[in-house]
């Protein structure tokens, strides 16, 4: 065999990951070390077995089905990308189009469409408290499918981001860290910023910054979080960074400055979020109907916000970095001054010279995503890997 | 040869359905009783593969085209999954993103997704007279272009839903009944009561409780349609039910009360339609344009309506059925007392209590589209469950 | 190896085409005689081996992007098809589901989309000056993100209709001509009238007579160009139709009458456009926001329109052409009088005769669109032709 995916596969000998096999992905932190290791590492086989032409579908049929209750371009296709390379076809469902209004439920929906579904797809991200317990209902319901005999296969579920969350997402990022630093071990003491950033647009999900704290406190660094005054995010996960960084050896901490969390840090990603007290004040309006009550709070956000023109990334700023040289992160679309918008996340030309590394950060999507179906549909992923490559259907049949 | 599959193709063998090769599926009283025993088979023998893990995938390229001009989840998805385990890719022809409205005809249009097209499933059940007329339309068109040698294959056209009947809908309900009860063997002089129910909304297709009494009476039950006064199924689909009962040995009986159709009923499928009548005085006003027209008739039918609020799958009712268990139908999503609105076609201790069978009657409906599919394009079908079963690929490799 | 098939290989050695490998399709003017004829050729190879049953399934997974700016049927259906042909999956980016409006940028977009994308096809048409820049803009976004190594493959780019050409329409014509005529070498002398003709819509595209003008001047027929005046097209691409016909023994007119361009015309082509000088003075208007500046010119341009009832193909004027018996051609659809409209296009009973030719010229496109792929994607197209022959994995598995 190859001696690179024999490393690959001699890698995941040493892991525990057996609990993935029929599972879902819900929160990056109910993964053990193991089980987030395997994923990069599937993620890293697949993506080594389709560059050398080696074709990587386990289906044969079987559906992907996806459902975006918030606009999506990047997360849509690299959730299309993976099913597509796994053998799964995508099918999307609009619930516009579905007769989900006519008083169907989650659990019966969940189940009419779950027939030859392998992997369901969510991204539910809008109002707190709502998200992840909706991904939760529909796994409960096709686990009973199954269980009755409704379902053939329990699909598993692939959270696209949630209101807590966004694993595929903190993932790819983390996985573009390591391939940059040349190793999870090379990770020990460097420092992350996680930073709130001002944005002109009001009420971005909390799930990047949590999903990175929740995440980048698992391998011995230095976490640090900042944001202005009053935009913090929810406590249980800042919990959960603490919790993260004493196992690891690393340490979590929290600013309320942008210059102080870059001054010397290895890594940057600065990303404006909304407020988590004021998202959850707007999911109780909008239970409520409150519309009024939901474009007062808006405009207060909006005046809170345009107090923080100052907390963008710029030149100056990331010369106070690890050598001027810190990796910035962004899981895109930015808001880049003078571009997108008048004032933003970060400077025209702090982004353009980081453009390659930020796409090819999005690049691990897909694989990602794919690595997560892969563990939880394959009882035996070594043997797979193996397999297929002894298999040797080229991806692209070249004669 | 394994001796499950063998059962499948010994059957198929004793079957004479010839005609359907090359043909379309549009009501299930244009099959012969031979036809319809070889859809049930094959939807059996499919289901059977897919879960031995035998693919069954038969096309190596080709599109699976739907046209829906109705909302809907189940049918979309149960089309979707059909195609993909034959291995065709579906493509939806959304009305709103094609040019349709610029002065494009039926005939053309049929023609133009029709290049690399192995099947059109249309559903078009809003107003009378027309959905069936239109699928007839589309099966001329491309059986002209087939001919002319525009297309290279004839699509065949399953009629996922039409003003007339519901075949995939009822098809799948009966197979569940099959099933249930152990045998189409079994069924003789079983009472199967197809009734209206309540529901608050308005103009719900007659498709299902024609379908059902078009396909119902052929294998010797007791079918019994119950409806209000003026809640009347199209004419001649009766005269089929009748001819039907006649010729099976069984009996069909219309009565106006829910109860007396309950009675010792071994089966009972308790579901909303709009009268006949005012669905055709509904297609006649939307033809006029007559908009003030139809919101009259639409306030009409809804004071007719709240007269029948008792009309209610209640457990009391259940109680009067064969030993107090009758099996409880409906094509789902139901209107549900308390769930969905106050007052609906069933009660929710009721619908809870038959979920699991419910969810497994809905089951069927890929497979059943799969196998008309799979009969209008396999010249041999028998040979080719064989040739699938040697072939042996899996749908799931696993090494 | 079937004599057929050998003959399609044969054609294609005597041909350079080499710079088509990983190259793009935007203009057929830019591409060489030698090129243009192996698309001709691989187009026919590929629907030759579809008949017979042979899968040119040259990918196992990787999916086709489709770009529509604007409404399509045909187009939509003619690459998914020639996508599905390959084993491409398509995945529409539909911009209204995605995050496009949010300050992201086409080369971040074009990257996103394209981590696993073998092909772009993009129809762009609306504004003089924008869909061809739009093109361009993406390829050079995929061609620097493969380059940077975020994309581990570049996308080729199909242009499926841009502002100034459309070639996979206007090829698919010309391939329906060549086997029409039973060869290219037939077409010498041949007369082609393409002209315009009166529709009430206002402000059709004027990528089909240029398209038609910049290729069908290229094989030494007489190229006739009518129009009333003020229906200009873009001077550029009359120039390219004049040295086209200088460089082929053809010959490229403008006349200003319908009638003189029937006169003994071989093949017809009578169509809507708009005169370029108006869509140029609307894409400025658009430009500057100008939406009363929009409607008072599509006043202007209908009043002008009305003025040219006259500009019909009629029975009369079909009498005129080489023995009463051009061959009418149409992109479709067509404005019809008294079908889609009153005053048309076309008269019907012209139209219905041509009925059949009209949807087999449409029936290329699928295969030229999947002929300009496989030459993109394939470094040796003949031995893969060759190979999938000896393959001989059945398009449809019969058992």
């Amino acid at each position: 065999m190859d001696a690179k995916l024999k490393e690959y596969i001699d890698r995941l000998n040493k892991l525990n990951f057996k609990e993935m096999y029929e599972n879902d992905f819900f929160l990056t932190w109910e993964k053990t070390d193991d089980e987030i290791e395997a994923v990069f590492t599937v993620a890293d086989a697949l993506r080594y077995m389709r560059e050398n032409n080696i074709s990587t579908k386990v289906f044969e049929s079987g559906l992907g089905i996806s459902i975006f209750r918030d606009n999506s371009t990047r997360t849509r296709f690299s959730f299309a990308s993976a099913c597509n390379l796994l053998g799964l076809e995508v099918q999307d469902l609009d619930e516009k189009k579905s007769q989900i209004a006519h008083g169907e439920t989650v659990r019966e929906t969940a189940n009419m469409i779950s027939f030859m579904a392998d992997v369901i797809g969510i991204r539910d991200d809008m109002y707190i408290g709502k998200g992840n317990k909706y991904m939760h209902d529909v796994v409960d319901a096709v686990t009973e499918g199954y269980k009755d005999g409704v379902l053939e296969q329990k699909p598993t579920l692939v959270n696209l981001q949630c209101d807590i969350d966004h694993p595929t997402q903190c993932m790819a990022d983390m996985l573009h860290i390591i391939h940059e630093f040349g190793g999870v071990e090379n990770l020990k003491g460097k420092k992350i910023a996680m930073t709130w950033a001002y944005s002109p647009s009001y009420g971005k999900p909390l799930s990047v910054p949590q999903g990175v704290i929740g995440l980048m406190t698992r391998f011995g660094m230095d976490v640090v979080l900042a944001h202005p005054e009053g935009y913090d995010v929810m406590p249980e996960v800042e919990e959960v960074a603490k919790a993260n960084a004493a196992k690891s050896g690393g340490s979590f901490t929290k600013v309320n400055s942008m210059a102080e969390a870059f001054k010397d840090a290895d890594i940057v990603y600065p990303k404006s979020w909304a407020p988590f007290a004021a998202m959850e004040k707007r999911t109780d309006l909008y239970g409520n109907g409150d519309f009024d009550g939901i474009d007062k709070l808006e405009k207060e956000l909006l005046a809170q916000n345009a107090e923080h023109k100052d907390w963008c990334c710029t030149e100056e700023l990331m010369k106070t970095t690890k050598d001027g040289k810190a990796l910035y992160l962004h899981c895109l679309p930015a808001d880049i001054n003078d571009v997108s918008c008048k004032d933003g996340e970060v400077e025209a030309s702090v982004f353009d010279r980081y453009r390659a590394p930020l796409y090819k950060e999005a690049s691990f999507k897909p694989y990602i995503i794919a690595a997560m179906i892969f563990l939880a549909k394959e009882k035996d992923p070594q043997a797979v890997l193996e397999a297929l490559a002894e298999r040797g259907i080229p991806r692209h049949f070249e004669g």
